[in-house]
């Protein structure tokens, strides 16, 4: 039965190509409208395709180097094999190359958006919108095809290392190779969003801070030098960051559950997770279909039939993948796992992914209590904007690690740590929907972006306007199912790594697992420093530069002279690829490190420490960031009354204009590398497992 | 042999005592200065007295309601008794009468060193430094009086519950009871650091938005409303809110270690650290008169001999006083600790808190590496500055740490667990002398202040800033010991509730157990936003107070009209101990939630979750605080020149005032308070051990 139910996975990935290849012709084929707009078009793209080719190159040599290092250390042990470096590279290369393809359609959907909008809504959402599933369904597409082929590849033709004694295929060393996959994944995910990252917000502060405050002149004004910059940083930030990001969460969460099932030997539990998948992709193409509207429609509307449709399907699917593949139940000794266990485990992973998805929304949105109170309290400055979002970020992590913590214990009543692995696969098994809809939000900014630069009529912004609000709502729950998930896969991961490197308990009243549990605890607030100092570095080299320009530059403000667009360009480019190596290293190091000096027990509470602390920060910075933004955004809604001290240019806004830049190295930069970092740590564990474990500590 | 040296401990508490009484009547005996002088010290001290008596009013009935049902859960158990609320409340009434002394002493010496700064430096210091001391010795003569006290009565004449079948005294069951004097220490001091961090950065926050940046007047003006509460502020923050938490570091650290060495019914190794107290005070009481100097002298330097020099002699003490208690090692099964083994672990906790105190400064001080940063990024403005900051003191989390953790590692190898309650022990065991100088700075601080309010001449004002300035180094590594300690006590009194509840492992890899570490890392965050949005909410109603009087109060800028000081006085006073209540009873009730629904082993985890999240957080909270003020005071040392944007006045500043602001609740009410909550619920969980050992849990 598996045998033929296997080739349905990279058949499913070639079907999500094959939808990404038909869109992405289809919107090449729309008008790109005037001169103008082509020719800003033209500046982002090749801004962006530029840091694209910059950042691969470095992390072609990490890649490699990460490569050989991987090949030899695990070459030295029985449970190890060199093998485990091919799926690294493929992971790698088929997360980097779900990033090229996204972007390369990003920036070609962005001006055909605008250009659409001229007429009206309809187009540009279909636009916009086929542009962000191109992007959802390259990172599912290639997941699948890299995972499955190699899945069967390394069954149908397996190296006598990966056999048993009676021939069949040695599950437990199958996944210790295969897992090299989400390593790739990962690595190449934490680098996008860190880099990335780091180059959105250096453009973004440096526009804002100069353009905006210092110079009075509006957003997206073509007289701003880093205003080319700012969009080029949407692109590489929320649509090349954000697929990575994705393609590594769903890769980490197939892969948890396959080394979990594999821990028994079971191959229809290790084909489930993958099979799942395949089913979402089918399911979540088919939802594309649904997202549309008419003239005078309600676009959100569509999205939510789209994707909310498409996870009740997924949700269904589930049961019936499982009861078909497992034709008994799981057996995990403590507990049995049926189809009925795998479909609650589901269920409380969504339920849970959905109320940290409204909880983040709550938090963060407009005319709600946390960001009504910001906004009172930028009456009185900067300073008190800062704390009180601080304390609104803060106080967000509350309910969210309690839901985090109830899905944790139910999916383990359900399925045992499968279960949790599930749990998680639940959120993410629709992702090809999801990030078509969280990557049309920047599409519609960007289109925004170019109707200001290219002076279009107001009515086209507000269009694009509308488009970009629209998916704010829907992209929150994804927000949500992007913290649950990374919780609980990296909870998952963190299991397996312990089945893998023999790690009977983690007991933290021992005091070098404490001691672990301390470092990692301590890591993402180093990392987290390294990110926003980085952004601060960066946007101040931008801020300089941009002031330089308005200051040398004669006719600029007049709009007689042209701003030296590719300057910002490429100091935001040069400052991303160096800054976004130290923590990237550090956060594959460490745990290398300790697991070598201490042992893989106190490894473990390191992956226990980062896990926790770093999930609580990632709430935190990214829920501050989102309620500091939408204060500033409140404040420019309201009426200019410069005596009341309410409205654009009033002094409050000034001090939300502040606390907002405060906060865009948290949510957009460090925030979300953190649901990558604790992910990381665990992966590299994982796949030095079989070394760890047969080395002596050196304490 | 013990029966005898028991008694050195009340003993020894009665001569700290009788030190501090000594000393306040010397103090009372000095020059109060001029009229004016006289009546602003009269406003100040009535305001902090004031303070204290409502503070103690809410207190009393916390207490009585605390006490009340710690004595019925604890009688409902055969291995708990209802007595243990009898020490729970000496706990906190030694604590409070600590603080009520210190503060009473602090605003009577504050005046008198302004008045002996009229003459010169040596004065000054003399007045200031006794004032502290009378802080320092009561904290440690009141806490040993009550803990030698109890101690003794319940061994000389032990209830029959006490006693083992050959009618000595059931030791676990002892300390099983005295461990209540830890809770009442505990919760007094989470209120008090909480509630007087609230009031300062209330006022402190008001007096500087609307004084210093809205109307241009210096610190300190008498035409500053908030002027009093702000100089109150400094009284209740950092004279009691500190005494009342060294009060309870100082208790938390030596029943640590007897709980610990009452596991192996050894009477010799329960004694021990309360002995080691006892000599602290001697000791301390002997360093005191180093801190001396003559008129040119250098008065770092007395500080200096005096601390430092009762460091070393106490650790010679520490050795000695070991090997006399202990006449054969500690049998612990697993290991055996010997007075070599004592000190040995005594030595890894005081290096650890030297190098931790050495790293704060580092970050902290002016003209090194992170504040010059902050420095630089604030030229280009406040939101820059403050991401600078953040940054800062996410990365000064990383040494800090690991120090911790290789501490607890080398600790645990020297003694067990047994040594980790040393090494915090060995740290705090001249807990006098070190209060002494940490409450030696507000004093002088309140003198500069009355300087300024009383138009004294300026050199006055540059006597006291002198000796404000002297005490911090000293400081620096005092809040070293205050982190590390806390971290060790918490890691001390959370194995000790493992013994207490039966709790053989703290198994993160059971989910339930996870779930407890992911709730216990939320907690600080949570924790810290009830306390931002408290300082933040007091501070906006004080900012409106001040504004309304400037508006108001005709000739108020002029001088020709008095502000309502009492009014500030009076908002802060109601803010604080409104929002005080509920981040302490989400402190003491969050342990009991967790022992009840998820059972011990969670709560475990809960524990070992808030102790690394909050002992991350507290150093970040207190060292971002710390840059931030440095950052603004470096500038305020720079040439005043608005061209160049540099010193006082200039854009750079105004950022930097911003950023310390964000700062105020950060390093004085959140970050502080921090420390205190990972311990008390320690001992929320340790004192209800009994009682959750016998529960079924509901999951």
């Amino acid at each position: 039965m598996s045998d033929v139910l296997v080739y349905t996975v990279p058949g499913a990935g070639l079907l999500a190509l094959l939808y990404a290849f038909v869109s992405s012709r289809w919107i090449g084929s729309q008008d790109a409208g005037t001169d103008r707009m082509k020719e800003i078009a033209g500046y982002i793209q090749e801004g962006a395709m530029a840091f694209l080719g910059r950042e691969y190159r470095v992390l072609a040599i990490f890649v490699a180097v990460v490569a050989v290092l991987l090949g030899i250390a695990n070459a030295t042990t029985e449970d190890g094999h060199w093998l485990v470096a091919v799926p690294f590279i493929f992971g790698a290369v088929c997360s980097g190359l779900a990033g090229f393809i996204g972007m390369r359609v990003a920036t070609s959907a962005n001006v055909r958006t605008t250009a659409a909008a001229r007429q009206g809504l309809v187009g540009a959402l279909a636009v916009a919108f086929r542009g962000g599933a191109v992007m959802g369904m390259s990172v599912v597409g290639l997941a699948l095809l890299g995972l499955g082929g190699l899945f069967i590849v390394f069954t149908t033709a397996p190296v006598a290392w990966m056999q048993n004694a009676d021939g069949g295929v040695n599950l437990t060393r199958l996944l210790a190779v295969l897992s090299g996959f989400s390593l790739g994944a990962s690595s190449i995910a934490l680098f996008a969003r860190v880099g990335g990252g780091i180059y959105t917000k250096a453009a973004d502060v440096g526009a804002d801070l100069v353009g905006k405050v210092e110079q009075n002149i509006p957003e997206d004004d073509p007289r701003n030098p880093a205003t080319i910059a700012d969009n080029v940083g949407d692109n590489v930030g929320d649509v090349a960051g954000m697929g990575a990001d994705l393609f590594e969460s769903y890769v980490g969460a197939i892969i948890g559950a396959m080394v979990i099932a594999a821990s028994i030997g079971r191959l229809d539990g290790v084909l489930l997770p993958i099979l799942l998948a395949a089913a979402g992709i089918v399911i979540s193409i088919g939802g594309t279909f649904f997202v549309r509207t008419k003239e005078g429609g309600d676009p959100q509307a569509a999205l939510n039939i789209g994707t909310f449709g498409a996870g009740g399907i997924m949700l269904v699917a589930t049961y019936l993948v499982a009861a078909v593949v497992l034709k008994e139940p799981l057996d995990f000794g403590d507990y049995q796992v049926s189809a009925t266990n795998v479909f609650f485990a589901t269920v409380a992973g969504l339920i849970a992914g959905i109320l940290v998805g409204v909880v983040t929304e709550y938090y963060c949105a407009k005319n709600k209590g946390p960001v009504n109170q910001i906004v009172k309290d930028s009456e009185t400055g900067t300073a008190t904007n800062v704390i009180s979002g601080i304390a609104v970020g803060m106080q967000s992590t509350a309910i969210p690690i309690l839901l985090i913590a109830v899905a944790t214990v139910v999916a383990f009543q359900a399925a045992g740590l499968y279960g949790i692995a599930m749990a998680a696969l639940g959120m993410l098994s629709t992702t090809g929907i999801q990030l078509a809809v969280d990557a049309y939000g920047p599409i519609a900014d960007n289109a925004g972006g170019i109707a200001e630069m290219s002076e279009l009529p107001p009515e086209v912004r507000e269009r694009t306007d509308t488009l970009d609000a629209v998916g704010n709502t829907t992209a929150a729950i994804g927000k949500g199912f992007a913290i649950a998930s990374a919780a609980l896969t990296a909870l998952a991961l963190f299991s397996a790594f312990k089945t893998q490197a023999g790690v009977t308990a983690i007991d933290v009243s021992k005091p070098i697992v404490m001691a672990g549990v301390f470092l990692g605890a301590m890591l993402p607030f180093l990392f987290s420093s390294f990110a926003m100092r980085a952004v601060g570095s960066a946007a101040n080299d931008m801020i300089v530069e941009v002031r330089r320009q308005f200051r040398e530059i004669a006719g600029l403000m007049e709009g007689t002279a042209k701003a030296e667009y590719a300057k910002c360009v490429d100091i935001s480019t040069t400052a991303a690829l160096k800054q976004m190596m130290m923590p990237g290293l550090m956060a594959v190091i460490a745990p290398v490190i300790v697991g070598v000096v201490a042992g893989t027990e106190a490894l473990a509470g390191l992956l226990a420490g980062v896990t926790v602390s770093g999930v609580c920060l990632a709430i935190f910075m990214s829920n501050a960031g989102g309620a500091w933004d939408n204060a500033k955004k409140q404040i420019e809604g309201e009426p200019k009354d410069p005596e009341k001290n309410t409205g654009k240019g009033s002094e409050k806004h000034k001090a939300a204009v502040n606390g907002d830049t405060v906060g865009d190295p948290f949510k957009d930069t460090a925030g979300p590398s953190l649901n990558i970092l604790v992910k990381l740590m665990s992966v590299v564990a994982l796949v030095l497992a079989p070394v760890f474990a047969k080395l002596t500590p050196l304490l």
